[in-house]
C-alpha cells in the first residue's frame, strides 16, 4: 500500500515549479530562435509568443500565491532537452534553407510538452478545488494551443515549401 | 541568404533518428512505469502501450528503408530530460498515493513529446513526396493521440481521486 506522506497538492506544487522554470527558459530561448529565422511570419509568430509566455509566467506567480508558497523554478530536465535540441538545429542548420522548418518544428515540441503540463495542472487543480487555478491555467493552455495552431498553419504552407 | 548545404531531407532524416531513439528508450522506462504503478487499469494502459510502441519502432524502420539509410538513433536530449522527470517522480513520490498521477502525467508528456515530432515528420513526409511515408507515421500518430485520450481519461477518474 502507498505511503500518504507525499499528496496530490505536492505534487502539484512540484509540477507548479517545473513548468515555472520552463517558462523562464522559454523566455531566454525564444528571443534568440526569432533572430535565428529568415521568415518573418515565424519571426512574428516567436516575438508574438514572448509577449504570450510573460503573461503566464505572471499567471503562475499568482497561482504560487494561491497556494501561499514562494515562486521558486525547479530544474526542468526536459524543457532543457528540448531547448538544447533547438540550438542543435541552429549549428546545424544554420545556413540551411530547412532551418525554419527546424526551428518550427522545435518550438511546436515545446509547445507540446507545455500543454501536456498545463493539461495535467488543471485537471489537478480541480480535483484540489482550487476552480481559479484551474480557470487561470486553462487560459495559458488556450495560448499555447492557439500558438501551436498557428505554427502548425505557417509550417503547412510558406517555410516547407521553401526549404523543399 | 540561407544556403543549400542542408535541406529537408536532411531534416526529415535527423528527426527520425532522434524519434527512434526516443522510441528505444520509451520502450525501456515504460514497463519500470508500468511495474511501479498501484493502478491496475494505468499498469494495462502502460503495458498495451509498450506493445504499441514496438510496431512504432517497426514503421520507423520501413522509414528508413525507403529513403534507403541505415536505421540509426541520434541521442534525442528531450527524451532524455522526460525520462529523467518520471525516474523523479518515481523516487521523490515512491510512497505516496499521488504516484499514480505523477507518472500517468509524465507518461502524457512523452505522448505530447512523440505527437509533435510526428506531427512534423508527416508535414515533411507529404512535402518530400513520400505518401506511404506519410501513411505509415500518420498510423503512429493516431496510436499516440489514442493513448494520450486513454491517459486522460484515466487521470479525470479513479487516480486522482485516490491521489487527493
Amino acid at each position: 500500500m502507498p505511503g500518504q506522506s507525499k499528496t496530490l497538492e505536492n505534487l502539484f506544487l512540484e509540477n507548479l515549479k517545473d513548468i515555472y522554470y520552463a517558462e523562464k527558459k522559454i523566455l531566454v530561448a525564444l528571443p534568440k530562435m526569432a533572430k535565428a529565422v529568415n521568415s518573418d511570419q515565424l519571426r512574428a509568430a516567436f516575438e508574438q509568443h514572448v509577449e504570450e509566455t510573460k503573461g503566464q509566467v505572471d499567471r503562475l506567480l499568482q497561482v504560487f500565491k494561491m497556494l501561499k508558497q514562494p515562486a521558486k523554478g525547479k530544474t526542468c530536465p526536459a524543457i532543457l532537452g528540448l531547448v538544447e535540441e533547438g540550438e542543435e538545429v541552429m549549428e546545424d542548420f544554420e545556413d540551411s534553407s530547412a532551418l525554419d522548418a527546424g526551428l518550427l518544428s522545435g518550438a511546436q515540441a515545446v509547445e507540446h510538452y507545455e500543454m501536456a503540463r498545463y493539461g495535467t495542472l488543471i485537471a489537478w487543480a480541480q480535483q484540489l478545488n482550487m476552480p481559479e487555478a484551474a480557470k487561470l491555467l486553462q487560459q495559458t493552455l488556450d495560448e499555447e494551443k492557439k500558438t501551436d495552431a498557428t505554427l502548425s498553419k505557417l509550417a503547412g504552407g510558406v517555410i516547407n515549401q521553401k526549404a523543399a
